[in-house]
């Protein structure tokens, strides 16, 4: 049998699986990113559960299992030269080649990309996006990612960084975002910015101020109780992501968007005036040919899926 | 000796050419394009003249040139149908079929695309471009339009009409747009665009009424000459440009942006604020990756140029 390792580097855990060739996740195992300040470390156990998992798999086949490769979705993961670059979020500092430190103890194909992207993939490889040439990925949750594939290739651009969505300014001299600059979409359609968003609506029908630790989550309970401050959130969240999704498919008219990550799971609350917006603010020439889609992966698979699927590009 | 032709439909004149390999115009005519109503006569005049030119040609080299095929740029040509379809600015109406007709007359490749493409692609063979993977060419003029390669690729999109960037949405709720939406690029930075910035400036400092006739070329005329309203005009257009810009760079991530057309021949008035304002809102993890360089086609044989390119585009 014949499968592939994804890996999902977050900053606190990482998650990795066994992955079999049609997409399905056998075996899942983790190891606490943030306990490594060096990177040698971390791949020697990262290695030895990979181990781990084939030696359970060879127990259970009866054969040796084939290992296809190892896939890395990883925070500013760069696909061209395999390494993480100076990634703020972790506790390892400066940039960690998993490909020459993976070689060490196995030779398997090994591709890195940032997080985004391999989702991406994995919705092209094994979700929705199957069979499609053109579409992009956006995903919700602390950042704003995205993933976009053309004629059926991931885009990587001249860097290997393309595909930062999350970063292209929406309001001139806008919000303040962790970037540094200024109106990003990210500061207004990740989880902290749909928080922002509802306390400063919140404060304008004079609400109570002690809701510091209201979550998106929160907000998304409130708006399916009928909240009008919440379900006024979701719809400005969907007005501004609409009129970002708008303008993405000016750049290359994709057949779908999809739509992933913990805020997005409110469903109706943003996906109605999400469309409605996109409707609107759609040039008319691209008028009924690009959807906006849910991620069909399962929310606790996708990154392993698309870490693996990373396997799968051709070049 | 080996030619091919590149057709610049406009909705006036249709400039013609015969191109060399290396991508010299060595024989150039014109037919009017609003003096047809229908399209067969229309086709069958361009190939009259394609007839003369090729002829004239054997009689210069002695030998039967060989056309490689027809490349047409033409407003809403779509490259996966090789039709115009339904372009407001022509007098011919509805859909266009340019292979069909052509080959009535000649069976030779005929690729046709959107104007805007077609200049990206001829920057790609024969201009500035040469050698890069990812680019993207700015066409500044009546509208705005854009071309975009992507791995040495012309970006279409699932519609074949992909690289509409004039039309992405700069300002939520900005100027009137002709598409019938709100605050498109090209609202603020198309030679009409520009004008009406000057008046809006010119008007906020208590200017005369009198210059319903100003162009954008005479905005340049005045910035050059020193006109406090006319620079800070092309610094407003250039700080707007940059946003777009960089905004373009979040998405594939190119090695250049281009630029071209009748206001980008100002020069330094636009080029300096525009590339103060494309650092200041290039995502870091972009500073340093993209240049913005003028096209290096002459803009009276760009258009023919890139129409004879997409004869070179492999798929």
């Amino acid at each position: 049998m014949k499968y592939s390792i994804g890996v999902d580097m977050g900053g606190t855990n990482t998650d990795l699986g066994l992955v079999t060739e049609n997409g399905n996740i056998i075996q899942r195992r983790n190891i606490p990113t943030n306990a490594y300040t060096e990177f040698e470390p971390y791949i020697r156990d990262l290695m030895k559960v990979v181990d781990e998992m084939l030696e359970a798999q060879h127990a259970i086949d009866g054969v040796v299992p084939a290992l296809e490769g190892i896939g890395v979705g990883a925070p500013n993961g760069n696909f061209y030269t395999g390494c993480v670059d100076n990634a703020p979020n972790l506790t390892m500092k400066g940039v960690l080649d998993f490909g020459k430190e993976i070689h060490k103890y196995r030779d398997v194909p090994v591709v890195l990309s940032n997080d985004a992207n391999a989702a991406a993939y994995g919705e092209y490889v094994y979700g929705g996006a199957r069979g499609m040439k053109h579409f992009i990925m956006f995903t919700l949750g602390t950042g704003v990612g995205s993933g976009i594939v053309v004629d059926g290739k991931l885009v990587h651009g001249c860097t290997g960084a393309a595909g930062e969505l999350g970063h292209a300014i929406l309001y001139q001299h806008g919000r303040k975002c962790s970037c540094g600059r200024e109106g990003c979409l990210e500061t207004y359609t990740s989880a902290r910015g749909i928080v922002q968003t509802y306390k400063e609506l919140k404060s304008e029908v004079g609400g109570m101020r002690s809701e510091n630790e209201i979550t998106s989550k929160m907000i998304g309970e409130l708006a399916h109780q009928g909240d009008p401050v919440a379900l006024k959130t979701w719809a400005t969240v969907g007005d501004q992501l609409g009129l970002a999704m708008a303008n993405a498919v000016t750049f290359s008219a994709p057949e779908a968007i999809f739509l992933m990550g913990g805020p997005a799971q409110v469903g109706e609350p943003l996906l109605k005036p999400l469309r409605e917006a996109f409707d609107r603010y759609l040039l008319n020439i691209f008028a009924g040919t690009c959807q906006i889609r849910m991620s069909e992966l399962r929310a606790n698979e996708v990154a392993i899926l698309g870490a693996a699927a990373l396997l799968k590009m051709k070049e």
